[in-house]
């Protein structure tokens, strides 16, 4: 019998916490979490002076505040809001850029509740200024991710408001988006499909 | 003689907190802080369709969740980080905005030592990507408010660092800043005073 210390004995408290803050920290069998992954790819571009990109922090209602005499400021009361924008913004070369990322363990779909209408409605207000918006999924078990623009999300968001949808499929992020390559580092690189994008458009 | 228990044995990184978050809480005699002056110029902004700029949640490290059955998840201890970026990013007509916004009751200086160095670094690495980086002044007292560039406020910065000087005087912005001036609606319309800085550049 294989013995998990850390899965064990965890108070359910906990272990959500955990599955919360798992994106930022968790490290699991296929590597980084996506989130890890752009973060990664977002310290190589500002490294090398190619984009200045960067998470957003996760937005917290704050309620109570301890200030003791010897010790930084304890926030001992404070609740998790829902975010009213995206997780990622910045600046690539004069664009700006702008983007939820999101990832499924689902194989041929991906479900549109794990997106907020008012990222959605944020991402159609920054293509209205001429920025570039766009969702990125990964479909962890195929180790696949898709870039899809903005005005591609809008449409496919308006058939889940009217009820006709309730997730985008593998095969429209394959005929409507764009495959973000696979390779070593960064490991998921884009920028380069930015720019693949921007080459059609010219 | 007076006895301010909050001012003292306070270590100076406690005060820096503090002070931090005052700025979302805060109103004083003038009405709105200047934060709050300029979320409410963005959300016009946002609503006319002119851009969309958002201030960043204030970057915060959770060390414990609790998950009460029928309630919110609560975060019950948690601490102030200090932001790597700046407050305020988002895009203009194709334009990346990104600035810092400060507020001194002082009359004739800011002192610098309210700015962070890796805000600087930000906001020159936002400049090398062509985008719109400065710092936002507002001097409460003399209800003024300053627009410097990242360009100059590097070169200030610099001067800090080697010890040459502490602040940026009052009329070092009048001579190398750009005044946003005083309106009604809505009362810091700094995008004009981008507007005037295009213009110029054109």
């Amino acid at each position: 019998m294989i013995n998990y210390p850390h899965k064990k004995n965890v108070p359910s408290v906990v272990k959500d916490q955990r599955h919360q803050h798992q994106k930022a920290i968790d490290f699991g069998k296929r590597g980084m979490s996506f989130e890890a992954q752009i973060v990664s790819a977002n310290a190589y571009y500002l490294a090398s002076g190619v984009a200045v990109i960067h998470k957003k922090p996760t937005p917290i209602q704050i309620v109570k505040v301890d200030y003791p005499k010897r010790a930084a400021a304890t926030i001992t009361e404070a609740y998790f809001k829902t975010p009213s924008t995206t997780d990622f913004n910045g600046i690539y070369n004069g664009i700006y850029v702008d983007f939820e990322a999101k990832e499924t363990t689902n194989k041929t779909t991906f479900p549109l509740a794990n997106v907020h209408g008012h990222q959605v409605k944020h991402l159609v207000a920054v293509a209205e200024q001429k920025g570039f918006a766009f969702l990125l999924v990964k479909f962890v078990t195929l180790d696949e991710i898709y870039l899809l623009m903005s005005d591609t999300l809008h449409q496919f968001w308006q058939e889940y408001e009217k009820g006709i949808r309730k997730s985008i499929k593998r095969d429209e992020f394959m005929a409507y988006g764009t495959r973000v390559p696979n390779q070593t580092y960064p490991s998921v690189d884009y920028l380069k499909t930015i720019d693949q994008l921007l080459n059609k458009r010219r």
